[in-house]
């Protein structure tokens, strides 16, 4: 991969919202991912990033989560990703603001 | 792709569980893809597939959901996913009977 070239990283997280911590933390990881890609679903972003800007969203989560609590995965499908998504059904917006929806 | 080849295949759902009937659906999602994958999150499988599984488990998913209220992502990462995908955090064990999860 070339210097600055971007691909499409999906990031996807659960967190435990058992306690008052847990829901901030989740409301965090959301604000921080909508820095760097398009919400698909509650916990599913698609981010068009380059290797320093992958690499920065992944420190920031990082730091945010519990990592003996919450699971923070990320998947790499490069810069041909056209035909590798399917999609089924309704495609919702998101607001990142309404705490409701996490 | 040769016939018979197999990919790695990320599904990713939400289903809207306001209703009783949206609860069932997210069971039923959930149960159908335990058939053909691992569960990683609560609403991510990785899923080993050939190209005819991949139908198969689209065409069912896409049976159960209400395709007004809910979403279904397929994300396909090839046969060379190895350094794809990256996980940070806890990794939890998910029983699909357990409904308290849904």
């Amino acid at each position: 991969m070339e210097v600055g070239e971007k691909m499409l990283v999906l990031i996807t997280y659960d967190v435990n919202t058992e306690t008052e911590a847990g829901k901030r933390r989740l409301r965090k990881v959301a604000k921080q991912c909508v820095n760097y890609g398009q919400r698909v679903q509650n916990s599913v972003f698609e981010c068009n990033l380059d290797a320093a800007k992958y690499r920065q969203v992944k420190a920031i989560l990082e730091d945010i989560v519990d990592k003996s609590k919450d699971s923070l995965r990320f998947y790499n499908l490069g810069d041909k990703y056209k035909n590798k998504v399917e999609h089924i059904g309704a495609k919702k917006s998101f607001d990142v603001t309404d705490t409701l929806i996490f």
